[in-house]
C-alpha cells in the first residue's frame, strides 16, 4: 500500500546478472504450476474477461488467451529457433511469431485443457532442450531475427523466460482490472491498476 | 512478442465486475500456492535482487521482501480493519498501514519459511473470514481509512485481492529485470522490462 504515486524511474544501482541455463530452466520450469494453482477452476469472470478494446480497436487479451499465447510460442517459437540457430546459423531467419495463432488453436478448448497442454509441451521442451546438452561455447552461436538481426541462443532462452514474466507481469494486470472499480478509493494506491500495458 | 511500442491506452470497452465474495476467496485463496509454486527452490539471483535504488534513494524490494510484505498485510491489515468496520464502524479509523514492517519480521529468515508463514496465515485469515458469515448487508458497512476517508468493508475485500495481484505484478518485474541484459534486442518487445512501477 503506497501513499503517493510517483514516476518510478530507478536512477541507481542498476542490477543485472549474466545468463545462466540452470536457473533459467529453473524458471521456465515453474510457469506451467505456477498458472495452474492460479488460474484452474476460478470463475469466468476473472479468466475470460480482458481489457477491453486497445486503442488499435482490437481486442485486448484474457487469462485465457495469454495461456493460449504461452502455448503457441511452445509450439512454434522458442525450440524452433533454437534448433534453427544450431542448424543453421545466422543464414537462415528466424520465422515471425505469430501473436493470433492462439485465437485459433484456442478456439473450443477450455481452460483446464489449455493448462494441460501448455504443462505438457513446456515439459516436452525442457526435455529437448536438456537433451542438446549445450556447452558454454553454444550459448554464443547467433541466428537472424526477421526484425532484430543477429540474436545468441542465449538470449533467445533468456527471452523464453523473460517472456513468461512479461506475460505473468500482464496476467496480474487483466485480472486487476476487472475490480478496479470494486476497490472504491483504494484504486489510487493499487499500481497494477495504473498500468496500461508497455507494449502493442 | 510485439513489434512495436505504443502507449497503451484502452479507449474503449471499459469492463468491471461487481464485488462477489466467492469470487474474491476464489483468488485470495490461490496466492499463496501460486507464490509458492512459482518461488520456492528458485535461486537467489532470481528472488534475492531487487531493482536498485528508487528516485527517493531506498531500496526497492526483492521478491523475498514482497512475500514479507503479503506477511505483514495478513497480520496486521486485511482482517483486523474488517474487524474494526465490522465492530466499531467509521468511528474508529484503522491503523495506518506499515510498509516497512516486513522488513524487521522478515530478518533472519529464510524464503521456504516466509511461504509457509504467508500460507498459514492466508489460510488462518481466509477461515476467519468464512466464519464471519458475512450477508449482504454487511458488505456495505463502512469504516474509516486515515487518508482515503469513507470506505466500504467490500472494497477492502476487493482491495485484498487486487493488492495481491498488485505484487505478482510487481514480482514479475523484478525478476524480469535481473534478465534485462541477456535478453540482448529483445528486450524492446518484452514490456515487463519498460515497466517502472506505478506507485512509489
Amino acid at each position: 500500500m503506497r501513499p503517493k504515486r510517483r514516476p518510478g524511474i530507478y536512477l541507481a544501482m542498476e542490477t543485472s546478472i549474466e545468463f545462466n541455463l540452470a536457473d533459467t530452466v529453473a524458471l521456465l520450469s515453474r510457469t506451467p504450476a505456477t498458472l495452474d494453482l492460479w488460474l484452474r477452476g476460478l470463475p469466468d469472470s476473472w479468466v475470460r474477461s480482458n481489457e477491453g478494446l486497445s486503442n488499435d480497436g482490437s481486442d485486448t487479451w484474457s487469462a485465457f488467451d495469454i495461456v493460449g499465447h504461452l502455448i503457441a510460442g511452445e509450439r512454434n517459437d522458442w525450440m524452433p529457433r533454437a534448433r534453427i540457430i544450431l542448424e543453421k546459423g545466422e543464414a537462415r531467419p528466424f520465422d515471425p511469431f505469430d501473436r493470433f495463432a492462439q485465437a485459433r488453436e484456442s478456439q473450443g478448448k477450455s481452460l483446464h485443457q489449455l493448462l494441460d497442454e501448455f504443462t505438457r509441451l513446456r515439459r516436452e521442451n525442457l526435455a529437448a532442450l536438456q537433451a542438446l546438452n549445450l556447452q558454454p561455447q553454444d550459448l554464443t552461436r547467433r541466428g537472424t531475427h526477421p526484425a532484430l538481426g543477429a540474436v545468441a541462443l542465449s538470449e533467445l532462452l533468456a527471452t523464453w523466460a523473460v517472456h513468461d514474466l512479461t506475460h505473468l507481469h500482464q496476467l496480474s494486470r487483466v485480472m486487476a482490472r476487472q475490480y478496479r472499480g470494486a476497490v472504491g478509493p483504494w484504486s489510487a494506491y493499487l499500481g497494477v491498476l495504473h498500468c496500461a500495458g508497455h507494449s502493442a
